[in-house]
């Protein structure tokens, strides 16, 4: 029951925020995540090859606001990162600052966005889901969003998390070609992040299949019918947010906009070939729980069996026998065998007859 | 049995209704709804970025009549609201007067029509399928037609109801961009409205799929069979009235139309977007809901083979037990263990040993 | 077994005529219909705006024939309504001074011909399947062919039904603008009204799935499997023989044969909207036809549960009961309970005790 | 486990045949049906509109050899019959004599190749399954390869068979257009009478499945679902040898290659509808053997219910009434009733009452 | 429990190696197979028409190195097999010398990489799975990379194995075409040798499938399905692996690339026929081993009739006479028919005919 109200409220709270939309008009900016009254943050990282420069602004000084804006024009590499999306305005503001449309900035506090690409004359807004695991081993979902400017590649984020500290480790140690690249690269590179996390999320969901196999075979009892429900709804789940993937670097591949070079593209193809291949296995995932559920329906039909079995040769086997015990136990004034000398052992070799009868007929069955 | 009739007249009306048509010619104005009888009335919304006029005609006057017609050739744009469709001669005569094609006005009054864009010469027809919960929390389909023409959006629909509310007040009071941007914004606006609508009736599904979730889980009656198998047309249905909508604003985003502004065709992308994800939605509960069905199945095969063990647990124990006590039943002249002094408890010990036995025996089967 | 061998014979009989088209030419003349040896009859209807004539022709007078081939060059529009395909020579002869090309003419007569338009040089050929229920509601699928032709409209079918009776009638009354349009208008409207008639099959269908989800809920007998399994098969038949539809008026759409004009362009794209929904609702028929199976299945396991209470309970409440009984009435020399004045009542009251306990049990556990 | 074996053996046979192909190059002629040291003939049939002549030669002189390559170069149309395709050597010799590539001639005698149609310079390559059924009315696949070229049409198969002998006649006859017409007219005619042969399969299938829904509703043995199984893996099978077909047609009315000419093509576009045709058949048996184990299923479940109703209303009835028995079979010195005078038949009394009232009840359920 | 463990263990391992490239720049060359620290070894063979050479090379030695670069620069065909991928340095350095691009240097090392071609200026990469079965007749998948060059093929593989065998031996005696071809007729050998590998692992499927339908029928235990379960997850990898080889040589087929010649299309073509019947074989296998299931499913509930029969038999034969022998157990002072004269002889003989009744109940319903 307590599940049940649960679920109720988390319904009513996506609703209500949802609800906040209806009847917005569109691209009015509305945050729809569930860490309201957060603060901002914004770290900047502005690199070239023989130099890099790390910053942290307090985004609610004009002050500092200003020189965030700045780095726009900045001839180095800047990945300006923003940290909460909570305060609407404040994101507004900042878009709006660095040129972009108000559908993307809707798009990027809008946590329930559907993953996708959209392609602006001046830069390339990119939302994704960015899945990883927590500290319980659940699956977490995080809203992202990436823009791709000239020189400027800005991450906007609900937190501080580690799915990108590879990259970060990567520039501040001059390691791989990064550093030798445009912001494209950047961008691409995070986007490579992301679809590697993926892959940990399969790693995942594939052994709990394994262990959901063996548990079908070994007890299938109606918990693992539902745990089996619960992996076929997270594959569906994960399936929709990683499904329009592969058609968003797709479409940058073919884009002919002058932010993508060609160089990057041929990543690009590199992190294409990964998300088929995350495509494919979660086709083969869903597949496998579908076969689950059919083991476990087969597997219960055996235990039925089983149990079936014990009645059937139980009573098969007793019944008889008590009918004769019954015979006997009739008080007709005249029954002959009652009075054998030997009757009543005669009647235990009737019966014990019958019993090795019964038990050899079933053996024969293989019901033993 | 009186569901069944029910139903049954029901399929007679609406095959009556569809017999008026049979044998019509296209382009013939045939009523379809469940109206019939209803006056028409309209309500038209007049406006520019600083100025707004609302006004409410007598349609059925020949003075109100020419005064709505002339809106059409206002500079401003005219957003004209025509509330009730069986009025056939009425959606006729008005239709002709703003020029639209006879299957357009056909299909307008046409409550059964598939969602669809047309696009004439000189404006673009779409018939949409307006879903909201009434107070009974039962789905509603209704019928609207939406027609766009130079400075003008024609809405003919069968009830006054709130789902344009927002953008209503969002003209009204000026918020959002919609007094700066031409027809083609309003009806996108109209448009957007309706998609926003089917979110709701979305998450309506998904807390039925929850909540069925549970009952099945805790007690799968033949009912909650049935409750799936509605929710199963439900989504079939549903998804009949909102599949045709993706494809509508793919025609809409690649039309050449000059009513469609490149402007506009930015946020049809985004309508776009969320078409797709509706779709999509609709197809994951398409899966939830088999999943259901397979888990109550799987359910009730677990209920049944908790019944036989509990009949073979019985069973099992008794039988044998009761044929013991039938031997000692019999009336043999010479029975031996019925002359012991303790032969009563002797057998009580075996009984109880044969008991024990097949308790353990049944533990270790995990059958208790 | 009666019906096993009705089965075999109409096989036979079909195979037979099959048999006869095998290892003949293409394009060889072969009625393929079961009403050999019926006379062929011609009805014509001339009209033009402000004109109409109505003729009937012995076919089979060389005078009246000549009479027939010359409606080909009247600059009226002539409806040739041919009934009776099963006189291979007569529609031979006939095809040929129409100009219609051998295959055409083998179609016309094949009554087993797939649904398709073929385009020529001077005409276009369909042929399609009339659908309609006769007197016992029983679906009838009636070949017909129709050929457009400058100004003339040749109809191929093998009975004078009523499907086209519409058409007649508007022609004859000059309702609509049938009158006003070409031949190529005339052919849009018999499609036209044999889709019409596609939507009435499709009601009928409806009707039996709301009759059998009711059985199935209610006395799921295996006749009534048979009955979903039966109506799963017509599905499939109609879908059959109404898919390729939607893909034919799309042909006729994109065309450019001179013979269809744009004007009825704009309307075929209306059927094109009905064969589309028909479709549609085929396939929503087909996926509710194997909910009805799942539905029945599980229903036999609700109803097999009930049966499996039932037993469980009569047989785990009087089993340990007559063990107790069984207990008493053994014969050892001492029983010491037997001898307690109130020996026979502490047992029934031991009984049933043990009653009202397992009562209470099988309540708790939901199975009373 | 005959049986067993005796599909060991087919795999082995079949894999050491694949294992000789195994590491040789493409292009190497060998033989991969089982009719090893069969002698190879040749007939051949050249004709003109006014003119026939028939020759038959012994391929393995080197005279008649050579006499039939020089057909290749005869005005008249050559059909070129070779039966018997397991002399490697021979074959190759022929086919590069005639201007075949080697891919080509390895396709030919490949008999486990896929139906297809390869266009070469100066040839049109098609390889094919020949369907049809034996005396024992079994399925029989024949491999055959059909050559087009410039007046002659090359057969090679491995029977004498009489698929093709309605052609044959129609030629000697000159009934049909065949004799006026080219040799890519032929190669239709061939291509046509091999799929004509498909509909006699497909009505075979339907009567196996007529069959088998009889059977499955009267007496749902597991033999008759392995029947059906059996039905399943022979649908699977002739789909994938008809398949390709379609394409291949398509392949051929879109061709640029001058061998084939625009005439002809009118006719591949019928046998194109009749591929399309079988095609279509086939996915509705498909799915009409799956909803016949779903039928068997569902049978061998309401078999059970029966079995069990028989099961708890033996037991349900009369365990109450054995425990009324053998309450008063009980030995206790004081039960009342027992001396009561008409007590014997009180009980009766009581027993018949339970007796009919259990009746009753399992009346009202309807498993009576 | 032991299976559970190592499962685990396989996971981790993998999952660690995976870990190993995450965070990692796109192009690190990063070993992902399993056999870590074994040193690569070179194996050359020089051909042109008339001349042949081997050579195996110490990769370790910078003379050897050096010798082994050159090749590149040979104007005969190079065919270079390195075996061993595990020594990421060597393959980085070997890579980068003959000019491959980081990218395809971390593909070909990368045994989890999904098949593909990639085309670039100066050579074709392609990686494949080398599918074969081991000496315990276990499926195994070996990653291989193959590169086309001008003049040259490098192999890159973790084991000698003898898939390419007979290419090499079909070089080295001369037979076929490929001495007297180009490298790309090397490169098309060697994927046709690969995929006539894969064949050999659809007929132990096959049989696999043979033996189960014959289990499955014979003995249907849980084991059973379990290995059913096996080989639909063993279809599905090995589908995974197969399937991108189809589009992977239509890629080659629609090149433009220069490395490609025409004649080698002809060859790739005749590969293309031979991954199209894979893929067929593979969805027929996937269908059959569902099948499988169905079939499984159905004979276990098939089982659970039999004994549910013999259950019901025995029951509803004994339970009434019990009751019989009950009735006249009974201690009533007045049972009439207890002191008749042949009163037990006409019990036994009732009993007899209630039996004999009953028996032939049974077998009219053929439950015997």
């Amino acid at each position: 029951m307590g599940k049940k109200k649960r679920t109720a409220k988390v319904t009513n709270k996506k609703q209500s925020r949802r609800a906040k939309k209806m009847g917005k008009a569109p691209g009015s900016v509305i945050y729809m995540g569930n860490r309201e009254g957060e603060k901002s943050s914004v770290h900047i990282l502005e690199y070239q090859e023989h130099q890099i420069d790390e910053f942290e602004f307090d985004v609610y000084k004009q002050e500092d606001f200003e020189k965030i804006i700045e780095f726009k024009n900045s001839p180095s590499i800047s990945w300006i990162d923003v940290i909460g999306l909570s305060d609407e305005k404040l994101i507004e503001k900042l878009g709006t600052s660095f040129g972009l449309n108000l559908l993307s900035i809707e798009d990027a506090v809008n946590t329930n966005q559907r993953p996708k690409i959209d392609e602006y004359d001046n830069y390339i807004f990119g939302v994704f889901n960015m899945l990883y695991l927590d500290h319980n081993n659940e699956l977490v979902a995080e809203h992202v969003a990436i823009v791709l400017m000239e020189n400027t590649v800005i991450v906007l984020q609900e937190l501080k998390d580690d799915v990108f500290d590879g990259i970060y480790n990567r520039i501040k140690s001059k390691t791989g070609r990064i550093r030798e690249k445009g912001a494209d690269y950047l961008f691409f590179a995070l986007l490579d992040a992301i679809i590697d996390n993926y892959f940990v999320i399969l790693e995942n969901i594939n052994s709990k299949i394994e262990i959901l196999e063996e548990d079908v075979y070994l007890h299938p009892t109606p918990e693992i019918a539902q745990d089996i429900q619960l992996l076929k709804k997270e594959v569906l789940r994960i399936r929709r947010w990683i499904y329009p993937v592969k058609e968003m670097i797709s479409k940058l591949i073919d884009t002919e906009h002058p932010l993508i070079t060609k160089d990057t593209k041929l990543f690009l193809r590199d992190a294409m070939d990964h998300s088929i291949e995350i495509n494919e296995t979660l086709q083969v995932y869903r597949e496998m729980s579908m076969s689950l559920m059919e083991m476990y329906i087969s597997n219960v039909s055996n235990k039925m069996n089983e149990v079936m079995k014990v009645l059937t040769i139980m009573a098969s086997i007793f019944i008889p026998l008590t009918f004769i015990a019954g015979v006997y136990g009739m008080n007709f004034d005249y029954i002959p065998e009652l009075h054998l000398k030997y009757g009543y052992f005669y009647v235990w070799g009737l019966m014990i007859l019958i019993f090795v009868g019964l038990l050899f007929y079933f053996k024969r069955k293989n019901w033993l």
